[in-house]
């Protein structure tokens, strides 16, 4: 499908008229309208029904033409059958257009409109707000894309208040602006006083109308010609009587101010807003993008107004998934009402002491979902760096009392690796070694030591495992694989001799240093990804061997070590995975520790958590882990936690996401990149499982493309490496240039994407569809492959 | 208004019948269910209409009790006029129903008969969901607190699908559980089908029923005979064909469910929850208050079943405010539907290098509506903990930007004050002296100085300043002000000898702690009250004292100190205000640093931020500040971010909340508790207002109760400090006693509060009810006083 950009034109003002209900006077509405838009003589009214059911000669724009003359009409599809689009598509014997087409004809009609110097428009709806369109989606899901403001047009009989109120909220959780509401004056229901006020309070004017006619008792010459003579009476009553003029310059001044917020914001926000990650210097407001709205994986990015272009809404593929967070599309609607449902059931309740339904069952389903069989302790915090903070305080407090060190009187430090990156807070900025990220933040200590680790890469066709430099040596040279599954082929890879090179190293590396004075409180490793540090992809292998040396070989970090007790007990250290970023599908697997065959002692999951929706964070712990803290004094207790703790809002939206995503697996939803990805040869294939939505055809084209140094996919990844003459590092430039090309994207789109130094990574949610990702395949083959 | 207990009985399956719209059928739905009911012969059903509209004899109690012969039916209020009951009420020449009356009259209907062995009970409403009470409140709210489970009856005609799937949005808003949906079965329009496969992916089951016959042309007695025999027809018909019996075991079903769910989550929570700030050791399930759902100030807490009493849902006054987030009432239906909104326009939008109108709009308002001049910028994240972490950041660097210091090689350490708590982060907690909270944490290195410093309490009938005991003679002796206006009148006091004494006692400690070698970054202070250190209420007058040494006097911290330029320009250090708690009308004024007169160069602020909804922090800080980190280099920016920072849900709420709460100090909605806080002397009533939720006579009598050792209450916290016999502190047990009075409640509702060691407090919402607030006081009253 491809995306549209949301429908914005100063010149022409669109509005998309829904109906509170079938029936409430949609078209008599627009008639009125049209009439005072051509009154006003600047240009013709517009009227665009997309879809029309009911008899041929009763359709809503022959009744425009008749009673509005003048006004340009259009209709896109007509079926005959008076009932509910997707019934009558079924009807008649026509190919059903599909919605996105619809959506899109609407677009091009209006941009043709708005080229054409019509000042405004109106997009007539079919029924009510979610009455299903041809292919039985609601209307105010399928048009969506475009956000068009609304002019509602409200019910005025019995009841009326009701369904005018609930269709309104219904167009609110789909993030619509309603501008203003129409409707006809009762004056023995009221309605019309009683929504007056309801909507003043919203800062949304209320037009009361009179009441039209009442429709012919039969359809004989004589009443059909006094219905005529009676609609023309009662149109000319209203544009003699009512204020309609009015309602169109609010709309207008609404349309302009929305213009020119656009306009501004990117002004604003530069002289408001400090950016995270951000050096202001010589950052001016053209860098800023204005996100007007989003759905699915694109944003509708505001392209300002210059001399030689427009302003319009742009659909900009969401390229870092929102920092890494989106799972099911931007403006879900299923997770909207998740979230207002926990928010109208409890708000936030605190959580100490407290149990609420969401967060048990979040807790429940999540340790389900991640099958570590150690796991079996949930705490909830707010984002990946506290959720990291807390297991570093479970795994220090775990080993200290196991050891029976002092924390106060020595420093006890963490095993992890080069490049980790665990978050912004100070104490987890401590589990990395210095780098760009931490080294001038004035509190950074790094307290531990980092293992430099063969990375994996497709190359020339070819999957390699790059040794560094130093450790050769040590490691023995790098490897080639004819595919993915290899690498990942741990349970032969353990026992090879490059097996026992990469845990001789480790266990030489740990004896020294524990020689040396260091005490070791836990190991923290990012599973096979390390993103923010490079989307550094790790030999699994490595990552499995220091596992199985530091259980293996628990006298290294204490002279009266011992094994763990039972089957959940930890050995050697509390082994602590990071799966803010890896975990929850993003690699294509629930967990990304099942790649690496290790049951961590403590994990943490943020980010796909939600879908993409709101902050949340789970730090699971063994029992045994759990058990450190217990004591009869409180002070013993993690005297840790955030006030939204476990906030309702979060916990639903996560356990309707989880559920949703496990679903989509289940489903066989990613059955065809599977596939895709599945090795040619047969002996590749007992390994397990390794997929991507990026293609795997595109990953070996890209790998011969002169600039480009190596590169993965995995999930929902794909991380390009360039070659960079000037050393790469978070500082490096050489990215910036294809994230130019893709910027100006493809046939249909742009193309928003994150760098970090030399590497530029793609990441697409779950639900991201075949047709998006290949366009932009096609864009990265054009600027890195010139074809 | 005396809140009820949610709706549930394990012997009566109660449910109130909602409409997609009115006239969709409700009552003759109503009657097929009470027919099954009945046909069941273990009870009969009951029937209760709580407001009913149109002429008696249609009445929709007697439509039941003809054609369902045997059920009890009842209704509360009866309108003749057959229009909404807002309209009603008014044309009738009668007392109009309060809708906490109508809530309370059902609850006590439904209550009598669940303990006359009653099995079934359906409660209809009038019209559609929405269809206004009889004071003009939507029903869907009105009847919120009891939250019965919904039989939806669906809408059968062109155009229902529509308004019912809006009717169960906008019951879903408001946290409802739709327990089944029934409906006719129409075959042209066939939304039966269309609505089946729709709920049928929620779980909720759909029922068709066969069409009643068409309602009668005429009112002749041979029409209206005619008329009733086809009903009692149809009535039979349904019986036979239709699986009624089939739903009515799901309903139950559902009912049992639920109970066993609420009997099981404290059992479950407690295997796999692990709590913040919580020891488990020796804590039971039965130790875990199992939350339902909660409105207003209150949760629906369930009472387990035990040998001598019922498993029921009570009604629970949420005394800390939910952990001091909570401003705008649970289920707050406005905020649910802001959040809704920003969900359903973008989910969460990656924010580095975006803008968008959520983040801007909150960014602008939050600026203007704190007013202070010196803070510009506008950094995010996600909590209290991570803000300061960002303020720290701040701080440290514009101090050691200007003062040349290399902080990698020296330690920069804060000023601050003794029991300050700014977070659970290791970083912030850093920013306090060793304390219970952090001592045991293995990475806890407090880096400052903390003052000791006189606090602030009612005791004996008077505001009390105690001087410390060790500082008596530097400060002086202990003071004592008739109003606490008197107390925040800075103006004057900070003129005094004591005054002087204050100031002359923090610039020579800051100067021998310069002299033995210490360098500072930065002042923390919570502005009045220091809130998890034990609810400390600071003598303002020694906070400004602190921000004025540290201001004139910047040659104190670095030899070659100078002046800050200009007015917004921050002399000797930065000055870090953490409003997380203190600010947004936590102590009845938009920014607590206004009590102090001071403008601090950062401040942060959260948890009323979204009116207790969701997480989300501001950071605002000074344009100096902000240019301590601009330079060509991205490596100096500040290099802190959250992936979901300025989340659109958490800042679209956060705007709402902004407004509510400064309409209503605008719309004098405190006026009442500013008045019973007036000084009674005309002399005290010239320094800054003072006010409180909590009644000015009760911290009075309370000051008196032979247990307490002195109390204040300032915005909506009221803090009561027991005397207490171990020494006081965290783990102090002395408030215990109290705290369980109060979870034994008063007459209509249980309190459920924290303990900070030997303090009490309590914390309302800015929209608490006088009377809810009343009658906590009596049971304190009661508690501490005897009386």
């Amino acid at each position: 499908m491809p995306p549209v950009g949301a429908a914005l034109w100063r010149s022409l003002r669109a509005h998309q008229v829904y109906g509170a209900n079938t029936d409430v006077g949609k078209t008599i509405v627009s008639t009125v309208l049209c009439n005072a838009i051509n009154q006003q003589k600047s240009s013709p009214a517009a009227f665009l029904k997309p879809v029309s059911t009911g008899p041929l000669d009763e359709a809503d724009d022959r009744h425009i033409q008749r009673y509005a003359a003048g006004t340009l009409t259009k209709c896109l599809y007509q079926f005959d059958e008076p009932v509910s689009p997707h019934i009558a598509a079924r009807q008649k014997q026509v190919t059903i257009p599909r919605d996105d087409d619809i959506v899109a004809s609407v677009h091009k009609t209006l941009s043709e409109w708005a080229g054409s110097g019509i000042n405004f428009a109106l997009v007539e709806t079919a029924g009510g707000v979610h009455s299903p369109g041809p292919n039985g989606n609601s209307q105010a899901d399928l048009y969506r894309p475009l956000r068009l403001p609304i002019v509602l047009i409200a019910d005025s009989r019995l009841g009326g208040i009701s369904s005018s109120i609930s269709a309104y909220e219904s167009l609110l959780l789909r993030g619509y602006d309603v501008h203003s509401v129409l409707l006809f004056r009762d004056d023995y229901y009221q309605n019309h006083e009683y929504l007056r006020t309801y909507f003043q309070k919203k800062s949304i004017p209320l037009v009361p109308l009179p009441q039209p006619p009442a429709r012919p008792q039969s359809n004989d010459a004589d009443s059909l010609a006094r219905d005529e003579e009676a609609m023309a009476t009662y149109y000319e009553r209203v544009a003699r009587g009512t204020d309609v003029g009015g309602l169109l310059e609010e709309l207008t001044a609404k349309n302009v101010q929305r213009i020119e917020r656009l306009e501004a914001m990117s002004g604003r926000a530069h002289s408001t807003i400090w950016y995270p990650f951000t050096q202001h210097h010589g950052m001016a407001p053209k860098d800023i993008t204005v996100i007007d709205s989003a759905y699915d994986d694109f944003f509708q990015t505001y392209t300002p107004e210059t001399a030689s272009q427009k302003g319009e809404l742009r659909a900009t593929f969401d390229g870092s998934a929102s920092w890494w967070t989106q799972g099911l599309g931007h403006g879900n609607p299923n997770l909207a009402l998740s979230a207002a449902y926990a928010a109208g059931r409890y708000g936030h309740v605190m959580f100490p002491g407290n149990i609420h339904e969401p967060a048990l069952s979040l807790a429940e389903s999540l340790l389900e979902t991640i099958g570590n069989p150690r796991l079996q302790k949930v705490f909830y915090s707010d984002n990946g760096s506290t959720g990291m903070e807390v297991a570093i305080k479970m795994g220090l407090r775990a080993a200290c009392d196991r050891y029976g060190w002092d924390a106060s009187q020595e420093q006890i430090s963490i095993l992890g690796l080069k490049g980790s990156y665990h978050g912004d807070t100070i104490g987890v900025m401590d589990c990395s070694e210095p780098s760009t990220y931490n080294k001038k933040v004035e509190w950074y200590r790094g307290r531990g030591y980092w293992f430099d680790f063969p990375q994996v890469r497709m190359s020339q066709g070819t999957w390699k495992i790059d040794m560094p430099a130093s450790l050769q040596e040590a490691l023995g040279p790098d490897q080639e694989y004819s595919s993915l599954n290899g690498v990942f082929d741990l349970e032969a890879r353990v026992a090879s001799e490059t097996g026992q090179r990469y845990k001789e190293y480790i266990r030489g590396t740990i004896e020294t240093l524990v020689q040396q004075g260091m005490k070791f409180g836990s190991v923290i490793m990012e599973p096979v990804i390390l993103g923010a540090g490079g989307m550094l992809f790790c030999d699994p292998l490595f990552q499995r061997c220091l596992a199985d040396v530091v259980r293996a070989q628990p006298e290294l970090f204490s002279a009266d070590a011992t094994p763990g007790t039972g089957a959940g007990s930890w050995s050697g250290l509390p082994i602590i995975f990071d799966e803010v970023f890896t975990g929850l599908y993003r690699l294509g697997r629930r967990s990304s520790a099942s790649f690496l065959g290790v049951d961590a002692d403590i994990a943490v999951n943020a980010k796909l958590l939600t879908g993409g929706l709101v902050p949340l964070c789970t730090t699971l712990a063994s029992n045994e882990v759990f058990q450190a803290f217990s004591s009869p004094h409180k002070s013993d207790a993690l005297l840790h936690g955030h006030s939204y703790t476990a906030h309702a809002v979060g916990c639903q939206v996560a356990v309707d996401s989880l559920r949703t995503m496990t679903q989509m697996e289940q489903g066989g939803s990613w059955n065809k990149y599977r596939q895709d990805w599945q090795p040619a040869l047969e002996a590749d294939r007992t390994s397990p499982e390794v997929w991507s939505v990026w293609s795997h055809g595109l990953v070996h084209e890209l790998s011969h493309a002169p600039s480009v140094e190596g590169l993965f996919a995995l999930g929902t990844v794909l991380s390009i490496s360039l070659k960079d003459t000037q050393g790469g590092g978070y500082t490096s430039t050489a990215a910036q240039g294809l994230q130019q090309r893709l910027v100006a994207g493809g046939a249909h789109f742009q193309v928003h994407s994150r760098v970090l130094g030399n590497v530029l990574y793609l990441m697409a949610s779950v639900t991201s569809t075949p047709s998006a990702l290949r366009e932009i395949e096609g864009v990265l083959r054009a600027a890195l492959c010139g074809a």
